[in-house]
């Protein structure tokens, strides 16, 4: 039993004003958390009740999946981050020890878990495993936003598995999704939580999936439609609108313009066309080889990075940068005239983003200042292989559903599950004799995170109204909360707190006295904390015959003492 | 339910040798724990069990006294240290981020929750409150034990407590030592856990006790007799045993001796005496005022240096360090033959142990090398105060019980508590309106800690066996381990698995089928892990009626399925 009169931590009369987000205001307000410094926040004890229910969701449903709990440590010496090459990575803290000495404050446990494992694991009948922890994890992020979204400390619910075939790491991968969901669906954001196909970024170039959950104010973006296509807008794909290409092809020809027709504004009053009827090319050069790439879109679309970069690497196996000024200048070409034209024979080779064909007649550069084209058809181009290189605009079709536009949306991600290969137990030697007694060293791995912090975060954001935040009845930080008007009648209430904690329940007793805590007060903490339901006992309910409940969503009604 | 036959962290054959202690090799060898690097644990699936189940009873009795619970940062700003002057502590991790900023990784946490209940405390109302975490903690230290004893990563609870007055204070801190007495005594350490009267040491000058547990490897001494008398050695007092204080004061002479004199064997062989007739003085330099004090103490004690500090720092406020040989040459004397002869006067204030009266005619030096006196009595010495300065012997007798033996035990500490004052919250600022409405700036502070993860490792070496360790059974990993003997009887061993559960136990399964996993092996297991309950299931108990079950300090009997 809470009771107030003796908890220091009082909820603030008014929302301090947070930039980013309403809730991490509403947070603050509600005595939850408390800043400490950017991107680390002290949980107060009704925000770290908050936090403890959601943590015993999850740990209950890795349990019943039969995942097996441990607790690896922060610290973590300097040798294992070498082994996977992963120790000069700048967003992961280096603490230094006595002397040459340096540890690493964990963003991760892969270097912990993965020889763990290698130690225990020695036949096939060890595998398939998973292992999991609920700890913090620290990230020296230049930027840390305010609120629990992404911070420097956070907590983390990170499990790892472990298999003798890719066959079995496919299965199981398949099952933590189902696990996740019901974690999701049991925080009360099953309705609103997609699996979002996702690139697995700097962690794993294989198969990874993002946990979205729909919200207003979420920072990645959801592209989806009604076949079940759901990815990261970083990843997704769809058809371009078709703008002219019915139109008959006519003969390229070569213009004079003037040097300053580079932006779109620009363009479109000189050529008197729309900014669809325009080309943009990107230059790029391969960190290794030094060869140059280019990629070629429609001047009303984006090149994704990350999808032409994916699609360079399968060739190249290479990273690339942009092209500088002085690369361009031994290409023989200028800024904002590049072209793939074949009569220029530049050293580039070209890719050109499938939009291209939505369009005849385009305008564009001639690799001279203030020399142009116009009626550019793909004919007239160097373009050694067309692919989809575009981020899909809010007016693409489905690929799928013939028809049908994109849905975009807006997401915060609650989950990411990662397909890790060998890449961590290569380097760490794990191996297992397997049904015939041979060695077999290609241990399978997958990780599994659920930003436990950050989940408080989304759902305060999720579960927010006018006055508090509305939390899930399994998560709300006491299932009851009894407001006492009158003195006289304190004892009766801590009479009913002491029944309804024998019953298994938990509850907050409101007995402040005093002139600023009135009824409205009282009414107003139990609402922005979230209590599902709230008890009266005054002089009037008693008269009526007892107190008076209600329950959320439900009529107040009087329950006899 | 934990099914062996899907578990990777098996047992070891036999202990890893650790040189600190067994009940280290014990966790190793019971898959308890694995070093991640010197003083950093990971804690696997099982031991993870036993250290959620020592902080769940924790919490308990913390919750039960009213502490609030809630959980601060592990990464602290500069700032906050630079307020307390804690900052540059060697111990200390420093965690460097971006640019110049620099961060710590808290090894205590009254940098976070002074400001933080500063930010709350308004009136006197909302004292005492006390608050309480259960989190990693970090030291830099430069030797760190194997075993969970003394890390650079450790769990610690600790708890705050904030007061407006010091009587308020006394009485929490006497109700705290209830509280830590019903943890300890839930945790099976109750018959052999005291109370003893503790230094602050670095943390604080003022009231502070530590809770020990009776261990023969433990590193503390606790020096207690029967009246309840109880310290740690090193603050604890007795009476030196008389040696021949009646017999009659002859009068001082000098005499030549060799140089080569200054150690007891010399010197004993030499006059042909025992060694407590001869005399030590020791010389140190006030670290501010560059003053010289010296203590003088039998040969055959040792002056306990944190008693002459606390001493001279109620005398003089300074710190203080051993006189080099510089010192000394300034002082005109020489190392082996100091003396505070009132003959000498030489220029440094001398206070003298109080086993000095419980000899005459001493030998002693003459400040000159080779030069030597006999028949040195207290009056022939130039004393300021007589005081009890000496490390007890275990010949020494009680100060409370006459004729008393000191009883000498060794321990480790599991717990203490400290009287911060206005340490911390002088520096914060921390205020609170009294019941006239006054500000009274006045906040009294105290700290109590418990080392959970420190706990199991006492814990483990407390409750060792031959052959494992017999973790009281509401710490035990699990209540129940079924030995199946027999494939075909499996599915019936998982029934009762079930149904065990159900009923609120927690069981592990040992379905493992082969050579190696005899019933040996499995016994031997369920022992290693101190499980409480052990159940086997086989052909021949089934033929009897049912299962065999053994309970602790029972005897087995058959119960029927």
């Amino acid at each position: 039993m809470l009771r107030l009169s003796q908890f220091p931590f009082k909820t603030l009369k008014s929302a301090p004003k947070v930039s980013d987000n309403h809730s991490t205001s509403l947070l603050l307000q509600g005595g939850y958390i408390r800043q400490a410094m950017a991107g680390a926040y002290e949980f107060l004890p009704i925000g770290h009740r908050v936090l403890r229910n959601i943590e015993q969701v999850i740990r209950e449903e890795m349990d019943a999946a039969g995942y097996h709990e441990m607790l690896m440590t922060i610290l973590t010496p300097r040798e294992m981050w070498e082994i996977t090459g992963r120790w000069d990575i700048p967003e992961y803290f280096k603490v230094p020890g006595w002397g040459d000495t340096e540890y690493r404050i964990a963003p991760t446990n892969e270097e912990n878990v993965t020889p763990i494992l290698g130690e225990f694991i020695q036949s096939y009948k060890d595998l398939p495993t998973c292992v999991y922890h609920i700890q913090k994890k620290f990230r020296n992020e230049k930027r840390a936003k305010s609120g629990l979204l992404r911070g420097r400390e956070f907590i983390m619910k990170d499990a790892y598995s472990f298999h003798a075939s890719r066959e079995d790491f496919d299965k199981f991968y398949a099952d933590v999704k189902q696990v996740y969901l019901r974690c999701f669906e049991r925080l009360g954001l099953g309705a609103d939580t997609v699996i979002a196909d996702a690139d697995g970024g700097a962690i794993s170039d294989m198969n990874s999936h993002e946990f979205q959950t729909y919200l207003e104010v979420g920072e990645d973006i959801i592209v989806s439609d009604s076949s079940g296509y759901c990815y990261n807008l970083e990843l997704a794909s769809g058809i371009p609108d078709d703008k002219n290409s019915s139109e008959e092809v006519r003969l390229m020809e070569y213009i004079d313009t003037v040097p300053d027709i580079v932006n779109m504004e620009k363009m479109t009053k000189y050529f008197g066309a729309p900014d669809w009827q325009m080309l943009k090319t990107v230059i790029y050069k391969l960190q290794d080889s030094w060869k140059y790439v280019g990629v070629v879109i429609r001047w009303d679309l984006d090149v994704n990075e990350i999808k032409f970069g994916k699609f360079i690497r399968n060739i190249y196996a290479e990273s690339f940068m942009l092209a500088s000024e002085a690369d361009l200048e031994t290409l023989w070409t200028v800024r904002g005239f590049i072209s793939p034209l074949k009569d220029s024979q530049l050293q580039v080779e070209f890719y050109g983003d499938e939009s291209l064909k939505t369009v005849k007649n385009f305008f564009w550069g001639a690799n001279t200042l203030a020399k142009s084209t116009k009626n550019v058809n793909i004919e007239d181009l160097d373009i050694k292989e067309f692919w989809d290189f575009s981020e899909p605009k809010e007016w693409f079709l489905s690929r799928n559903v013939s028809g049908e536009k994109l849905v975009f949306k807006r997401a915060s991600e609650v989950g990411n599950i990662f397909h890790l290969g060998t890449k961590y137990s290569k380097p760490f030697g794990l191996s297992f004799t397997d049904e015939n007694n041979q060695l077999n060293d290609v241990v399978e791995m997958g990780c599994y995170g659920i930003g436990v912090s950050r989940l408080m975060g989304v759902m305060a954001e999720y579960f927010m109204t006018e006055r508090g935040i509305m939390w899930p009845e399994n998560i709300a930080p006491y299932t009851h909360y009894i407001i006492v008007m009158g003195e006289e009648h304190i004892s009766r209430a801590e009479e009913l707190a002491w029944s309804l904690e024998t019953q298994g329940y938990s509850v907050i007793l409101d007995d402040r006295v005093g002139r600023k805590d009135g009824f409205g007060q009282k009414a107003g903490d139990c609402e922005l904390w979230g209590i599902p339901n709230r008890i009266v006992l005054s002089s009037k309910t008693l008269e009526q015959g007892g107190y008076e409940l209600l329950t959320r969503g439900g009529e107040s009604k009087i329950v006899g003492l």
